[in-house]
């Protein structure tokens, strides 16, 4: 094979492993998971793993940063255009509640990885709060403290989402916004009408 | 043994696993550890596990449900006397978020648990804010959701502070009990007055 064949070839086969990672995260405990079951699920040989990964724990927190990333990015689509922080908020806290229902896999990657997932998606949070925060959209004291509790608070409802139906879904989606926005002290009557407001196509 | 002397037997092996299973909790993952670790820490034998426990998830489960019954205990204890619904949120808030210095062994137990550990609290925690919703103090849609967001949010905080110092802990508890009080729609004045009240001794 030429080095580029070989390449595309490394390249499938750590992308099988990562796909076999979040497929078992979603009904396992990684703990539970072995590498040889890893391997036999990405079909490929079990001597290849180390190629990859250094470790088992390596490959299922690289598993769940590439779900935070894709997170990330069907939050910064959906709230593309948006110019207001509370809007952002509240769309981004319905977003990922309706995962439930829109992305019932990664939903369930990013409840097994608990609220340690906040950690990887925390850089763009901050950074998103401290700006509204700036701005004086957004009110609260330390920006890591808050993150914990619109994070907490979203994926707390995202595990209950879980085991609901979709209307109850959507409606907890937006009791949850609406929570969060009074949280940061954004006045009533603009939270209520924000919480409400249809989500963007 | 007289029976009398075999009933105590067995309850203190019960007790002893539970303790070894709560110790493991604080740095170990439940799948990671193995029976005959856990009757090794608890100096049983290792045949007198099944006696006891059906599989190593029932002991867990069972260890952190008693974690949760001792939080709860600790949690009416420190709001008795507390007559207004919004005080006794924040009393309890501030009190778990501070779990991370004063039983720091118990607040890694409840991280571990994560979000599942909701549901070990949710009957009393349930029961407390429809009462408050009742009495027209604390404002939200549907009870479980309401329960999801502050448990995430107070669970969220308690996961930051165990990575904070002493001064920090207190702050973020503020900052939440802050938070989850606005989040329930209670006003700003007396959310802040009530947030940065001097903890019941």
């Amino acid at each position: 094979m030429t080095p580029n064949r070989l390449d595309q070839r490394r390249a499938r086969t750590r992308a099988a492993l990562l796909g076999a990672a979040r497929d078992l995260l979603v009904s396992r405990v990684p703990a539970e998971v072995s590498i040889q079951e890893i391997t036999d699920a990405a079909d490929v040989g079990f001597g290849s793993f180390y190629n990859h990964f250094e470790s088992k724990q390596t490959l299922f927190d690289q598993a769940i940063a590439e779900v935070a990333g894709e997170h990330r990015e069907m939050l910064e689509a959906g709230t593309a255009g948006l110019t207001d922080p509370a809007e952002v908020l509240s769309v981004a806290v319905r977003l990922t509640v309706l995962l439930a229902q829109t992305g019932p896999g990664m939903a369930r990657v990013i409840d097994r990885a608990g609220l340690g997932y906040l950690d990887a998606l925390a850089p763009a949070g901050l950074r998103f709060l401290r700006r509204a925060h700036a701005v004086g959209r957004l009110c609260f004291d330390d920006a890591e403290v808050a993150w914990s509790c619109v994070g907490g608070a979203t994926l707390g409802t995202l595990r209950r989402a879980l085991e609901s139906s979709p209307a109850e879904t959507g409606q907890a989606g937006r009791q949850a916004a609406l929570g969060v926005l009074r949280l940061f002290g954004v006045p009533e009557i603009d939270a209520r009408r924000i919480a409400a407001r249809t989500l963007p196509a």
